[in-house]
């Protein structure tokens, strides 16, 4: 029986918001697995903010996506033809599968892939995309080890409705700190407080941030972990504590721009306060994702933390559904549902 | 004999540029030293680009001058009349005296003037001012314990020149980096190169500061020491290293400014690099500055570290002098010298 993989490979570099016409939709016919592949079947698609950035040309943290390349992106699939002896026809697992429905992993290309069997028992496929995965190790680590979270601080995150957020915000709590989130809307931020968690959430797109964050961070800013970039940040680092600590992890309002990027025009508070901005990327922390999955999926059965994701069905909803978002869709972490089994 | 005492009081916050009429260069008489009180005779006045930070209103790491008061200003003097058992007529001393011909410090005021001796075998009056004093603890502190340079990675320092500028490239040098100055004009680049001992000096006013990073850095650059804000931390961004380390010490480009401060645009650079900026006020580290003299004066009498310092004579001189530092026109701490002796 050969099989069709319908795949969305980038067709031209976006200006700005991706449209369809950077898009081309196409398929093939899948191959049978040869020695050492391994051909598995995509269940769900990770839709991450990264995503547009590697859709640019120019040196960054990982080479670009090619013109005429399947587009990049994380998944989990069900193995359903193997000639590795390890992995089993039936194995769940997670991978760089990007945005199709089949994907032959090859020993050659198997280290890009990072093809690794994950375990239902410990959270639902999409919850391996989210909190057991990328953005859960984002959160996790960003928090953690760039942040530095000591008991009875204040921490900020903006963008705190989406993957990242909202185990960063998570995680906050567990560690005794005070978790504000800032998001847009009035929906949105009931769901960050009353399904997230936080504290507080600061609407940016009715209110002022400044304001929101003078009343629920009464005792300043310890530590801000940045998904959005632009004003937000601007407007956080005139309220940061002395020793505070920026974990630049994104700048969402910043991936579509036609016009150059906007630096923080205040980032002199970082010498009044004698605090720091720091950047990080998930991938530094690979050697470590086995113990963050432990202990989230713990807090998980525990019932200490939540994985939320907002699942948008079949691989044709890819284009609007990347483009969802920025324009703030998503309610949780964004996952293309593209088989059920 | 009574004692006439020349000052310079803050008449009103510069807008841009300090001007004449922004100061009052008024005469008071010098009062006797009562019980506890030290009558110092100023030497030689500190000039640091910071002074133009104080003279704006506003909150920051340190409160504004007044309107009406002297001008505040770090300064060495000799003690000419003392009732204090701690200091002796005759003890050199280094303080917070302002921009005035004599300072009478009460135990009221000792905690903000910071009277302390200095010991002439380490260093001239002007070298306490400078390789031994604020310019040269924040060179210190800023590129050991905010940088945290090892062996063979490549230290860029803006403002080179400068009084900060020369103690962090001396020490980066004597830590085993590579040391590469950035400065305005070849006279000045030549003076770094060739007195300071950088290993290379980038002309910004002449030439491409990206062209000369490239050149210079071959390697990338591993810390950055940022004296000056505005285009050039900008640029240096595009050349930073993974892991990189930049010292917010000043942004100099700025303090004039008319204008909002203008943040690094190239910022996203921390995220691709896993790069970190940290801002430093040296009063942290107070409790160890005589370590740092301790280990400077040494240097110093091995011949390994030189203390350059650009003296202008004359308290009448202190409004044009001040405008210098912004102006590029000092090779070396500028230094006013009120009295010989």
């Amino acid at each position: 029986m050969s099989l069709t993989n319908r795949q969305y490979r980038l067709a031209a570099r976006p200006v700005g918001m991706s449209k369809p016409s950077d898009w081309n939709f196409s398929s093939e016919t899948v191959g049978e697995a040869a020695q050492g592949q391994v051909l598995v079947k995509v269940l769900q698609i990770s839709l991450d903010p990264a995503m547009r950035g590697w859709m640019n040309e120019g040196k960054s943290y990982i080479a670009p996506v090619g013109i005429g390349e399947v587009m990049r992106a994380g998944g989990v699939g069900r193995v359903i033809a193997s000639k590795n002896p390890q992995f089993a026809v039936g194995d769940h697992v997670a991978g760089g599968f990007g945005v199709q429905e089949y994907c032959l992993v090859d020993p050659a290309n198997a280290a890009q892939i990072a093809l690794s069997k994950i375990d239902l028992r410990l959270g639902t496929p999409a919850q391996w995309l989210n909190a057991l995965g990328m953005p859960g190790m984002t959160g996790y680590f960003g928090l953690l080890e760039v942040g530095q979270p000591k008991p009875g601080e204040t921490v900020v995150v903006s963008g705190a409705a989406g993957a990242v957020g909202q185990t960063a915000g998570q995680v906050a709590k567990i560690k005794g700190c005070r978790a504000v989130g800032i998001a847009g809307g009035r929906d949105k931020c009931d769901f960050v407080v009353k399904e997230l968690h936080y504290d507080a959430c600061i609407d940016y797109k009715t209110g002022s941030v400044k304001d929101g964050l003078k009343e629920h961070c009464p005792k300043g800013v310890d530590i801000y972990f940045d998904n959005v970039g632009g004003d937000i940040l601007d407007t956080v680092l005139t309220r940061i504590n002395r020793k505070a600590r920026i974990v630049i992890c994104g700048a969402i309002s910043q991936y579509n721009n036609t016009t150059p990027v906007k630096g923080p025009d205040n980032y002199l508070s970082l010498l009044v306060n004698r605090a720091r901005m720091e950047g990080m990327v998930v991938f530094d922390w690979a050697a470590r994702y086995s113990e963050a999955i432990g202990e989230i999926s713990q807090w998980m059965r525990a019932g200490r933390f939540v994985s939320k994701e907002d699942i948008v069905e079949g691989i044709e909803a890819f284009p609007e559904a990347l483009n969802q978002l920025f324009s703030g869709g998503n309610f949780g972490k964004l996952v293309l549902q593209v088989a059920k089994d």
